[in-house]
């Protein structure tokens, strides 16, 4: 077993990271930024290190130095958390030359997702439904105009290399293909470095429902069922929940299954996310893509599956099985999980970095916090805005969106700005409360908080 | 169905009483001493009133102001919480009287489990088992002795007025029975000016296990399993557990049926808990006391049969069933509630009012805090000394001590000493891990925090 890791991550993921292995017993090494010396996960861990200045690719992308930290404190392996180095092929390999662990899946199966275009031909091979579209690269104009004949507007180009929301632009004609063609190749060159761009049909009405899969080292795949991620702002997830309200138990069933396959037919291992466009309006998933790290949202599928994601990873980085069969599954309660940013909803979400000088969790039942903020933490403005997850359990979603309501309300943070009053005025819309939404509710509807 | 209630208490009891009414979209009324104008209760209820001074018998017990306040801001209901007026028979009269409704049971039930020698009477009756001794109070010592003789040594003798650990007395043999008898007839009729006593076989070593029980005014009564609350500092519950580590599912299902009667032969109804010793040796358990109220320790119940038991008491005040029926209650997982106070470990436990310069409360998977303790709080001297309760849950006992141990590790509390260290040591203790204790473990064991 796996006794002592290095986190190349920081915020709440590192937090969460550390509180497994303490339950665990691994001993966990926390690295950091110059502007995170003060950060909680630099607290919480057992040892510290500091890997360069505030901007991440000299820091938490500083291989090098992760690298060498890691061996040098020596750790077995180290958790890349989300974002930064998580689904970083060469960092993977990289552990591998080193001899070096890493918790999450082989650098091949990192590759084969993160390139869109494989991906796609090899989620059609492996029989899991993908959105009509191009086969594989378009070659040039004249192919993407093509390709956009046969399967018809609006169409949507994405680079291969891209993911996130980025390097993705929808067209509802030929005039605005040809611009976007270029304009997304572009974009994309310099952007990931790979100007590859595929197309699809666009599906303008969906809702964006995802599938954790845990497998193992020894031919274990199993699912813990769907999160509905439909509640997004330029594409960023702003809530999840799980189960999603929109799936039966045959289509979970169904959905689960493909998911399997998919992540079969890159020879996964760890825990993964196999994301797919659900068309309501017409029954039919699509396939999106695949995460192959840890995502934001996974303390949903924790509540309602009881299971503890990170352990798993754990175990299965140790080359131990997963502790649970497919069978021990079972869905239980709803949960729901709202992602507090230190953004100004009234100013167009505008991210509002500060010192927090007031900060008092929610808690009492149903209610899990996963943050790294506290009270005097001064929070920098260099990476991601999101500084508490707040997630909600009931033994219904209507007594999951009562307790969530229940603990924003109670939930004090003091000297920025956050999007805890978008969060709430949302909670009580109608549309949301209904269920009935998709991933466009949020263009199309003004919620005043 | 109630609509708004006032909270007749303080502290973490009252939070977590407003977090269930917020989930049920229940108002509340909060009530404070000139001690706790700055108390978390009052920040949360939507309205809160001043009822007297920071002595208790002047403003939490003075029910005269409770009472006026309740009519006046028009309450459907009281609850009392736990202590100050919970157990109080006369109070719970005065809301018939008032037609205010008390959310708990009847005065009936109050009363009648309030008087010893009637109790015990009742279970009796009831056929719950209760400790061999004397039918009724001693007549005299040729009584005591042929009723020792009976029962076998040693014996304990207890003046029917006594309480509290009060006018009560171990002997081991006939010459000590003699001499004890006559001196708890003294110290009785002195103290409590009732000379009657009774006398009962003293059980040495015995686990305290208790039975949570809800039952709504339709006559439906059912129980929630057990807690094992045998860690105890001179008859203070400091970690309660659920389920117990000593009880098997046939001896689970024979107390919670002798719970389910005793509930039943004094027509109760609303959240209770009867009391057992369980004397593991001799595989035999016995009534010791029902109290007549929502515990400190029921959110490890909560956890592990995934039930609101604050939100049954509220349907069942609102004259509705229960929302549960036994075939329901499916006990999943292992609670673990430590009791964080204000006391000093180092200094014999003794209380730390003082201001919390620093809080923060842990998070993550598998932890839940009720607390009414924030950064900046200033711990009034005149009450209870627990500051939180921090519950852990897991898929077994060894992990929810570890996520205990973790919690426990990650919070921060400053400005005042805390049980903290000493709730760190006894979870690394190897008796409390192996789960083979009684109530005489913190006696005979020195735990070094």
């Amino acid at each position: 077993m796996i006794k002592k890791i290095l986190i190349a991550n920081r915020g709440e993921i590192a937090v969460r990271i550390i509180r497994t292995c303490r339950d665990m017993g691994i001993e966990t090494v926390a690295v950091y930024s110059e502007a995170d010396q003060d950060a909680l996960h630099v607290k919480l861990a057992d040892e510290a290190y500091q890997i360069g200045p505030a901007i991440a690719k000299d820091s938490y992308l500083n291989t090098a130095n992760i690298m060498t930290i890691a061996m040098s404190t020596g750790c077995d392996a180290i958790h890349p958390g989300y974002g930064f180095l998580a689904e970083n092929a060469s960092f993977r390999e990289l552990c591998d030359v080193c001899g070096m662990g890493f918790i999450g899946p082989s650098a091949n199966s990192i590759a084969l997702m993160g390139t869109k275009d494989v991906a796609k031909a090899t989620m059609i091979e492996a029989n899991v439904p993908v959105v009509p579209g191009s086969e594989g690269l378009l070659i040039d104009e004249a192919d993407a105009i093509q390709t956009a004949q046969e399967i018809g507007y609006p169409v949507i180009l994405k680079a291969t290399a891209g993911g996130g929301g980025k390097g993705i632009r929808v067209c509802e004609n030929q005039e605005e293909l040809i611009q976007g063609f270029h304009l997304t190749q572009m974009e994309a060159e310099g952007a990931f470095g790979n100007p590859g761009v595929y197309m699809e049909k666009f599906i303008q009405e969906f809702r964006h429902v995802e599938v954790q899969i845990l497998a193992d080292q020894q031919g274990n795949t199993i699912h813990l069922g769907e999160r509905d991620c439909s509640i997004q702002r330029r594409m960023q997830k702003l809530v999840e929940e799980a189960p999603s309200p929109a799936v039966s138990d045959s289509l979970r069933a169904a959905m689960g299954e493909a998911a399997i396959r998919a992540a079969k037919a890159c020879g996964y291992y760890s825990a993964g996310t196999v994301e797919f466009i659900y068309d309501e309006k017409a029954g039919k998933f699509y396939f999106m893509e695949m995460n192959t790290r840890i995502q934001v949202e996974h303390p949903v599928t924790e509540f309602v599956t009881n299971t503890d994601i990170i352990r798993e990873q754990l175990q299965v980085a140790s080359g131990l099985p997963l502790s649970v069969t497919q069978e021990d599954v079972m869905l239980k309660g709803w949960a729901i999980e709202c992602r507090i940013n230190a953004e100004n909803p009234k100013k167009n979400f505008m991210p509002n970095p500060g010192k927090i000088t007031q900060y008092l969790a929610p808690g009492g039942i149903g209610i899990r916090v996963d943050s790294a903020a506290y009270a005097g933490y001064l929070i920098p403005p260099y990476y991601d805005s999101m500084i508490a997850k707040v997630i909600s359990y009931g033994a219904t979603r209507e007594e999951a969106i009562n307790r969530m309501t229940r603990a924003l309300s109670e939930f004090v943070i003091e000297g920025i700005e956050t999007t805890i009053p978008f969060h709430l005025a949302l909670l009580q819309h109608p549309t949301f409360k209904s269920g009935h939404f998709n991933t466009k509710f949020l263009q199309l509807e003004k919620i005043d908080s």
